[in-house]
């Protein structure tokens, strides 16, 4: 049974892969698992049959025979319960990797959203220039720890997992920001990441949607 | 084995339950497994001995025997997988449980945080009473959207699950305001959560060692 993904038809990223398909996409390539795309407007995806798929209208989503699931965060855990090379063997090991899953979607990227949101929408506020370092200071907190927990390793516990793609998903945000710079580990740990030849693949691929896209 | 879960020593809701240790508690209740809890200053909290269980610096942690776990998410994951009573068996109702685990968590809470991170620390800022209504037409638009998927439903998905744990968890955090009054099913939702004898039961446990913090 090969899944479908839906994702935007055209990210607003520009192609740089930050959309939500590309860690679903991600994760199936490191598995292995083959899928197809169905790709959705901005219109489409506030329409009835979108949203009765994804109830808040977002990207994206998973089919695969009678399973329909949203949130990026349970389509990769799923991809990684059913699949080998996601999550450890280990019972207790595998319950970490899952708890580095919540602590990039829950702790580590909502600060980073939020400056995002501050970025497009607050620009042309009064207080934008007066907030935009508070946020980053809490960007920071957050790097921090994470880089301090991290310290030399290669993962942040063991083998590659579904906790490490998500965590440099989330950090790829930042990518060329001063905020990322400031920890060297972290820098690395994304390259770490970013060159696997599964992500390779699933960033080409998302890559050459949004530039066919384009072209139409 | 008895797990051991960390929460405040004082939490700062002032015992309303809303600190996310009782997210485990509940839990833990719903599936009859008992616990004891250890409670922390916000000194030890930053000290290298909660660190190394917690690299943020938060709680709660879950300690069982070999294994030790952060983030009430991946918590409550956990607890929901070992014991029945909070995830269908059924595999496909089980992942869509799991889903709103994560629409609960990455997708409703972060807007209600935020709205609360404004009021405790932006009430002086010049910004505050414009910026204000912009984060309460966020935490909307969402409470829309889960309302409409509601619709007349008992719970999210077929019976109670880790889902809607998280989901109630999260809607109780605008407990008493318009937001969610504006929104009768889902008030009608978290009450229903609410008179779970379990979620009571948690709720006493967490107000019974507030309360004896409060009077040391």
């Amino acid at each position: 049974m090969i899944p479908s993904i839906t994702a935007f038809e055209r990210s607003p990223d520009g192609g740089r892969g930050l959309a939500r398909d590309m860690r679903v996409r991600w994760a199936l390539e490191e598995v292995g698992q083959a899928y197809t795309m169905r790709l959705l407007s901005f219109k489409a995806m506030k329409e009835p049959e979108h949203l009765a798929l994804q109830p808040f209208g977002q990207i994206p989503t998973y089919q695969e025979g009678d399973l329909a699931l949203f949130e990026s965060g349970a389509i990769v855990l799923h991809i990684a319960e059913r699949h080998a090379g996601l999550l450890p063997h280990d019972m207790n090991a595998r319950a970490r990797a899952i708890a580095w899953i919540f602590a990039a979607l829950t702790t580590v990227e909502p600060p980073i959203v939020e400056r995002e949101m501050a970025i497009y929408f607050e620009r042309s506020k009064s207080w934008y220039a007066e907030r935009l370092p508070i946020l980053e200071d809490r960007i920071r907190k957050r790097l921090g720890e994470l880089s301090r927990r991290l310290g030399d390793a290669d993962w942040l516990d063991g083998d590659f997992s579904a906790g490490d793609l998500q965590m440099i998903s989330v950090l790829l945000r930042l990518k060329g920001t001063p905020l990322l710079e400031e920890c060297p580990n972290l820098c690395a740990y994304v390259v770490r990441g970013e060159t696997r030849p599964a992500y390779r693949r699933a960033f080409e691929a998302q890559l050459a949607d949004f530039t066919a896209a384009a072209g139409r």
